[in-house]
């Protein structure tokens, strides 16, 4: 925590601003250890602050590692500007909203602006800790993923995305974003939301899941088949496994986060399948999305230490939807898998369930 | 949704607003009817749009009423510029976030501005559909903790918790917020976070919960002994209770926000007890917390259609906490409780659990 809040002080540095205000809950996690919402942290070029309310300040008190503690019994707004003073340049993070942006600026006549992504350019890269946590959350996800996967036909979609989350709430975690469970046609939509629609036999099951642990989320994608799924629907798993298994083979330090895109969509495209409408992957750690976008819109190259995901997908609206994920730290000379589980939950051919 | 837009539009020409643009997913769904994420919706005095992308198209086609759809292929701010075009007036929502409004800024010189709360002033107010949605909210809820509430000695806040939500969500609903389930002295952190701690033999529980249901949001707290929970428990639990009811007597459109606070405030201190270090209550409704603000600091009265919750509470830290809440909508001469199910659960004399 020390070493982050000197890594951002020297940014801010650089930058030309005495005073960083931070509105994200991830990048407050980030600098000040906090896990909670609604508090933001105010980080100087030597003192750091977290500005909670009366609701969080116990919790505040167990998880603040090195900035000090404000509760405020005013607005935020008018409680910062008691603590940074009347002068110095002061950067906002890009999630602050313009409700407070305004308010902040008429307040600090000039001395406001974007403070740029300074705070997410150094959660981009993780340490060997951060990493570790995501792996204990993929370890607590499987194990939920594992024990909900008891289907029976005529169950629905909701049931089954409640049931892999109650399941991870035993386990002491929680879903990193709402869990994703579409049977059959309805995986074409990629943000499904599961509804009422029941198993049947010979159905397809896409569950696209996560935990958020110790403030750290994975993200990970499998696809099911429930009885006989046909021909089409297993040529097209067989295709998107191979596009996965091109890019890992890629991926590295150094890796054009576009090429790793177009890889993955020619692997698709020389079968004659449409390619997905998304992009391959993000980056993941105190947010489900966070830096890299892995895209063919996006530039620039992996760096060691980011943690990615690689989801190509196919959809045929209304018909199909195969999506294949997992989560990769990138290392000097490739990627080490880090949701990985038992060897049963391996990303490899089809796997079939069992409905009772 | 028609008449929204009418209403809205109305409020533009008064504002001087040509366009506005709406980011917070739940003023979208006011105006459009899409209840997912990510999408914006651009508001004309003619026209309205929502603007999405291929990820979303399918659920937007189901779920728009009255505005069309545009699958926007490049950047949101482009997108919306071509919309929009050369001329007007424009006014953002709250909740655009920075990097936004910045990026609007520069594009459109000397047009883009707040756009104040005109979207959120008008979901302060229920028409009865609304309010019959969140009824219906309600109800799931209840039945969803009515089958969680077998309490098993040495069972964890995070397991309770977990059970509720998966109830929920077979019911076809979902979490409207993350449920809160707190065991003894945890109660006191208002926004708790469930965790490990087992429960005890004579121990008591908070329950914080509420249910997502055709976007519209519910809020209830109840409090419960299992086995013996002691004096100064019982006596804490019966003024949090007098309380409330002392609120819901005064609640009717024309009553002071602030008032109803206060006499909150009053019954727990004539008892020589702390009073709550939060709002009376808040407005609910496409949000959980939404207009009007009910507490000490806000201003102003009560509108025939609001719905609030009243959620008065004592707190003494790591050794106890009561929250009593329900939803009701108000109406001319008084108020409905809107949050009632069973007489079961009816708020009254301190429930006692059996624990197995």
């Amino acid at each position: 925590m020390h070493s982050r809040l000197e890594a951002l002080q020297k940014g801010m540095r650089k930058g030309g601003f005495h005073w960083l205000i931070l509105t994200n809950p991830a990048n407050v996690a980030y600098v000040s250890g906090f896990m909670g919402e609604d508090n933001w942290a105010v980080v100087g070029r030597r003192d750091s602050w977290l500005v909670t309310d009366s609701r969080y300040t116990e919790q505040a008190q167990k998880e603040c590692a090195c900035c000090r503690i404000v509760e405020r019994t005013e607005g935020m707004v008018k409680t910062i500007l008691n603590l940074i003073g009347n002068s110095g340049a002061t950067g906002v993070d890009d999630a602050m909203t313009v409700v407070f942006y305004e308010l902040l600026r008429k307040k600090l006549t000039g001395r406001v602006k974007r403070g740029g992504r300074l705070v997410e350019d150094l959660r981009e890269v993780k340490d060997s800790r951060e990493a570790g946590t995501i792996r204990e959350a993929a370890a607590v996800a499987w194990k939920a993923l594992a024990r909900s996967l008891v289907v029976k036909i005529g169950m629905t979609e909701g049931e089954l995305a409640g049931r892999i989350e109650f399941e991870m709430r035993k386990l002491g975690g929680k879903p990193s974003f709402d869990t994703i469970v579409a049977f059959g046609g309805n995986a074409s939509q990629a943000h499904y939301v599961p509804g009422n629609r029941r198993l049947r036999k010979d159905d397809t099951i896409l569950i696209d899941f996560g935990v958020k642990w110790k403030g750290y989320c994975c993200d990970m994608t499998r696809c099911f088949a429930v009885g006989e799924p046909g021909a089409r629907y297993e040529k097209a798993y067989d295709t998107v496994l191979e596009a996965h298994r091109t890019v890992v083979a890629k991926l590295r330090a150094g890796a054009s986060v576009k090429e790793l895109d177009e890889a993955a969509r020619r692997v698709i495209m020389d079968k004659g399948l449409p390619p997905y409408n998304h992009g391959l992957g993000h980056g993941l750690g105190l947010e489900v999305r966070e830096g890299p976008v892995v895209s063919s819109k996006a530039k620039g190259v992996l760096k060691v230490g980011q943690v990615v995901t690689v989801e190509p997908a196919i959809y045929i609206p209304g018909r199909l939807g195969i999506r294949l994920e997992d989560d990769y730290v990138i290392t000097e000379k490739g990627c080490r898998l880090i949701s990985g589980g038992s060897r049963r939950v391996a990303l490899g051919r089809l796997p079939r369930l069992r409905a009772r």
